[in-house]
């Protein structure tokens, strides 16, 4: 036991000693001159400058990883789409686009160490793409890092690309991947979690409440086939807004008018794209529109905020249901799964429910950050990409995270107490409801009032008030006829 | 001119008199028993009390007007359907769909003194408006106003509904008639109008503006074609999420199991209403979310702020492009539509842009508020239905009118000023960008840093650093040669 | 029945009548020219074109009373100060001074028909102020309206003055008097009934409930005080964050300089203001401040968001508390004010607190708003002035009347249900906290697990596992011992 | 170079063989029984089960730092009071204040691995705490973690508290440290450096702007003075708001009512925390309120949100006053900090302004998350008390790093462009406006719309209509004498 922490403090010290040996450096340059950047790091100046320069947020506001590592996809693709449009070496293209490949891979994640709160243009992280790939590339031609040759990081891994409409493209890729490959599966998986359980439960009938209140009964899985239909709605809903997420940027280079490109030079990376992803894209019919805003941010993300508002709903619900065990409704059960608290024995919780709350709230929050920054955007440029891109793929994340982790360990394991369920059905006035098409709205309000008023049932008060036989009330107040439109 | 003044006195007075005369009262009554209403009003014991109990708001806070005249589009239908069905007498059926007729038509509006904090099911709306058409049916049918006979406003007008049902079935009928009739027609013009205006500035070459800095050239027709872009999407956002308003709550009644309707009830109101209205409307698939959540409304309230968020863009711009007039941007003139200031004469601005971005600042504010609202739902029924739909109305209307608005008193009356549009373009240094692709990033950066620190000309600062010849920097920086990709 | 909506009806044709004469109109000028007014309206040309040009959201837009009542307070000052700095005429001054006495008293509202989405300066506003000031002070001179003799808008009424100075002192004005006068003591009242029922529940001991999990006890009265202190402190806090209120931009003129006003004016403006409200105000120690931001009024609008945050969590755990009544919580009764249902009998709904969340709802929108409007202020000026003030007012008033109307209708008549609370107590597990400290944390986890699972008492479980005997559990779990620390 | 990169892959290859070595494990149990966590860790059994349920959002998600160590403080001060309580055994009382102080110096930070979105008591981070504070204790004192002897978790490192008042000492903890640290030093550093530019622009006369339109002068120092004034009134804002963070759940343990603590706990936790800390700290009047409610938390972030509105309007101010540098404004010149594009050569963005608005967005979302957040709190106990704290920290974090940012990286650097400032000034048609008092307002007005209209100057216009002599229009029209009252 004791070694093992000993080990971890080894580690620290051998972290530490490799940490003095990176305190070499080497000098890289950008039109401001000469800066020493750590040598054992692939970036360049750019990157170093902003490094200093924006001390902002720590490690919790570094840029995603998804946008970096859809900016090797968007670098690898364009030094494909330039050396087929003859305007790069394809000897550097080679070399660009295998470091272009570490990148999309993840593997050079640490070489890009800025944070989401730099350059609006998300420039610094654009910069940092073509310093790295431009130096591993150098490095992989056998050159020298820092002198920019074979492969210049503007020249060359920027060729036919301004940041403006180079991080844009990213922006989407980086959102719309997440989006298909994670979170859309995640949401799905949770609607048929609830829709079995909508199965299961097709013939328990329960009370029903409204306002909190007894109402008319219905099945425990009708009321799940309603949290069914908020999930499909809201699939339905991300798909669409999804859609706007296909158009890209590229191709509009500084203010939207594609200066510095070749003709041809926005569809084709649509295409390389799409075949580097896997993924549908097609160049944005308006480039100025796709640098100058972000409504596909915003739209996707009201998507976001829609499937976040049907979530909180769900998870509210159910973890009411689930109250108790004693002292509450305690229709359902939810799964024990860590004890619930460090003062009172043998409390469990509904956490997973706490969990999936807290991250509605989240979203609700980014999608305030996202509005503002999206209608913010000035002239030719928005300079609020980063933090959308940022505050949407962390709506993606956490939704598609939380759906996941409520269906393996919530809905999954949740059990109707049926005896339970039948208790409080049988208690309920609001089976009075049945008599109103027979005796009126006003005599059976009486029924219901005089029984809550004297603690009787239902009958009792009927026949005391002499409204119906007690063979009219039987044939009539029968929660199993209370289901569904009548015939 | 004095005697206008002492007219409207006079009218006080007269009003006034009526006042007085209007304490007339009659006796109403519901389960809760027996209650005084004006005379004059139409409505009964239930709205009654909602009045007295519900002082939150005032006038400002009265329940929207398309909510009212809706429910006489839903009132008149289910007396329809009820008829159709063989539950309701033809002879009551008749009075009553008159009745309503005359609340779709908004003639009695003034029967509905309800505010939008009341109980959160709009129970209270809903029974206003079976009260207000039971007391005028049985005003029709020559009955005793209070009597509920011959029309009783549950038992008859209130047939085989809940408020439950009814009130989301208006909120969609009501959302979706004002976005359909007012706010994409406005929207479309409003699109219309600004792509008229990139057709007519397609030939102006400004500068372009990133970070607020100069930027490349583009034309001033291309800077609109953005704008025109974001009001088509707009268009489609809207559309495309209030598909989600065609699905009607009806026929769920009290929890969604549709208790107390007859089958096919359902179907026949959605075809009824859309009869009525002319706008398509279907049964909601499933009735227990279409109680519980208004996942719709916040859809479609997404889509709005997503709208707003391009508003809010565009007029912004328009406004810095025309700031000045000598020391601002200047490069358009907005229509001078009321003198600008109290005191300072001759000023005049941009007001029709401040109306426009004040009411994204409200859409956005009215999207929290739904978003909050939506999510707020609990088990059967949602109870933030008036907030909800107001705050939708709300959303709906002040987009609508302000693009009317900043389309007929900005918009149409913008003109270009090509002298000033001129001038500033010549004098950007970011023309330097063509040259880029010839001599490389690193010294064309030298040029544009030795123009601005010496106040030179670029070309000036080119031939100084004798990176290119006067012939060779001519073919190259030409702002009508920087509006697009090359072949 | 029949006569009294005959009278309705006449009352309409009366009214129709007065529209038709009052088509009658008079000539208005304005550095924009000729332009007619109602004849009866005392407003002017400038009130004219806004009101034409800026059709927007209609009636529920129209600017809110407590401004231009405010108006009238800030006009009057100002005439007495230019009078006593020597610079209008007394005779002037004096018609002005009751003109404007006229419009604070709220006598002359209808002749400020200008919507809040009008330029974000107010300056509209402010030129319907002095145009209708100007008139009826013309008016009360014998002259003839529209002439601008002898009492002038700009020259006389505006004197020293800017819109950009005037409106924001309005804004202040109106938004301190409304909450000193009204938000203020409702919440008050709130607080000392809540305070009450603390004290009335202070014996009656229930069951905690965490995470809606079964907790160790508490009493009813202690969960009440926890209420009791959150609109303690929610006093507190709208009185601390109100006292930016009190400073005034009165003086500042159109830029915050001061041009055109006399020194002292700024100081004496402060005082007369605070003469004629009988509340504190003070002139602004930057002006340009005081003109550019309205972080003032986001300051108050983030404490009124605050309270909306506490309210929502008490009536949220009210209803919550009196759910039911026989499947639900239903510790508390809340009283019954209204039928609950139009289709279920006898149905009862917590419809205040149903009224209180949505305002709260309202009031989080309301602040979203605020937000962004108050950050988009430019320069010397922030142009959401009619916005920011009208969704602060709005905040002032629902809280307030949601305030008063909650505890009127429900918290005054709460009861407890003695019964209920008992039997749920009685059945809690979470009691086994007590035996914590003497058994420790595992054992008594292994307590309750165990009685949950086989449905026994604690105590049977106890004695059944043999941790504890009989006594010694007598004397450990005792609810009424539970609800303090111990000695 | 090559070497450097190397070494680097070198490292990757040393940490991975450790993550081999890591695999080691060994038993932790709970109530829950027994599971596996890593024997370098020193965390138990609830930490690894809240590791293995809540797989949400990832390393971005990880508690915040300070929240951790806020823990180490809490632990430590407990244990130190239990002992002076004669309850808490001072051999194991001085092992527990050993390893708590580590955790709160950050040393232990890795032994923390929980997310935000977990249970929505922290209670999984407080176990955290506990476990790691108890082994860590168990292995000073030469025993065997996991066998929570001699030093138990619950029954020692957590004695006297719950997660439900431990949690929430904890969060003020933390904000308040970090508000007093950092946020408010970082804050009058920029106010005090703002102010210093406002000094020394204090002559420089400019134009003023309203409406973005041309409006009287100010001098730029007045400008920036505006700055000044709302920075001061931010610091306030955040000092004042703070005070609600003085006051400690501790001593509330489960519901409020300080079960299984000893009288003095509370107020003894309160002077340790202080004495620990050098933050002045109470205990809170009314535990009901500091546990089931956070609107302490809401406030601050209310706060916080007026400090960003205030950014936001500073940071926008300033990008627009440096925009161009030909075809902007232009009348300050930002530093210039690092290449601006990727595209344009030599060009250079308010990058700082950017961040900061950045910033300010996101401040504005977390709001929005904290007012929903904490409006959901429920019965005894607020579920979302991690998403709060970690947005209200984010928000201090972020405000008090960008203000320093702007500070050393824009403010610090600000130039004025005296010879653009003069040039703008001169041509302002505004300066009209010191002619109103002289020739009334209309006139003033003749001749603004005049000189706009013919390009000439005001001068000019002024004599072309004959309104003044040349005399009288050089003897008021001097924009020295504009920039305050007159005497």
């Amino acid at each position: 036991m004791f070694s093992s922490v000993t080990r971890n403090y080894c580690r620290k010290i051998i972290t530490r000693s490799f940490s003095i040996t990176s305190m070499a450096k080497r000098i890289e340059t950008d039109a401001f001159g000469e800066i020493e950047v750590p040598s054992e790091k692939y970036w360049g100046a750019q990157t170093e400058r902003s490094h200093r320069n924006f001390k902002i947020g720590g490690e919790k506001a570094r840029m995603p990883e998804p946008v970096i590592q859809s900016f090797g996809i968007q670098k690898k693709a364009a030094a494909i789409v330039n050396t087929e449009l003859g305007i790069l070496d394809p000897k550097l293209s080679d070399a660009i686009q295998q470091a272009a490949t570490e990148v999309a891979e993840g593997k050079l994640d640490e070489h890009f160490p800025l944070v989401v709160f730099q350059t609006g243009s998300g420039t610094q992280t654009n910069m940092n793409a073509n310093e790295v790939i431009s130096n591993r590339a150098i490095e992989i031609l056998g050159g020298k890092m820092g002198t920019k040759k074979p492969v210049h990081p503007n020249d060359h891994v920027n060729m036919s690309q301004s940041s403006n409409d180079t991080f844009p493209t990213v922006m989407h890729i980086a959102a719309l991947t997440q989006i298909e490959r994670n979170l859309l599966p995640a949401m799905e998986k949770l609607r048929d979690s609830l829709n079995k359980k909508s199965d299961e439960f097709k013939d328990i009938i329960k009370i029903g409440r409204t306002h909190l209140q007894d109402a008319t009964p219905l099945t425990l899985g009708q009321e799940f086939s309603g949290y069914v239909a908020q999930l499909g709605n809201g699939i339905r809903r991300v798909r669409t807004a999804s859609e706007s997420l296909r158009f890209l940027a590229q191709g509009g280079t500084a203010v939207g008018t594609g200066l510095n490109t070749k003709k041809g030079f926005a569809e084709k990376m649509a295409e390389q794209i799409t075949k580097l992803t896997g993924v549908q894209f097609y160049t944005a019919p308006n480039k100025f529109e796709a640098l100058a805003a972000h409504d596909a941010i915003v739209e996707v993300s009201g998507a976001l905020n829609t499937v976040a508002v049907s979530l909180f709903k769900i998870a509210q619900d159910i973890r009411y249901l689930g109250s108790g065990p004693r002292c509450g409704y305690h229709e359902i059960s939810l799964p024990e799964n860590e004890p619930g608290s460090s003062i009172m024995p043998g409390k469990v919780n509904p956490t997973q429910n706490e969990a999936m709350t807290m991250v509605c709230a989240q979203v609700f929050g980014n999608n305030s950050t996202i509005t503002f920054a999206g209608a913010s955007g000035q002239f030719e440029l928005n300079v609020f990409k980063p933090v959308l891109i940022a505050n949407l793929l962390s709506s993606v994340r956490l939704i598609g995270d939380t759906c996941d982790s409520f269906r393996l360990h919530c809905v999954d394991g949740i059990k109707a107490n049926k005896d339970r369920i039948n208790y409080l059905m049988q208690q309920s006035l609001m089976l009075v409801t049945a008599l109103s098409p027979k005796i009126g709205y006003d005599k059976a309000s009486k029924i219901a009032k005089n029984a809550n008023k004297k603690g009787l049932t239902l009958k009792q008060s009927a026949l005391e008030l002499g409204f119906l036989t007690e063979e009219q009330f039987d044939a009539t107040v029968k929660p199993e006829n209370m289901l569904g439109p009548k015939n």
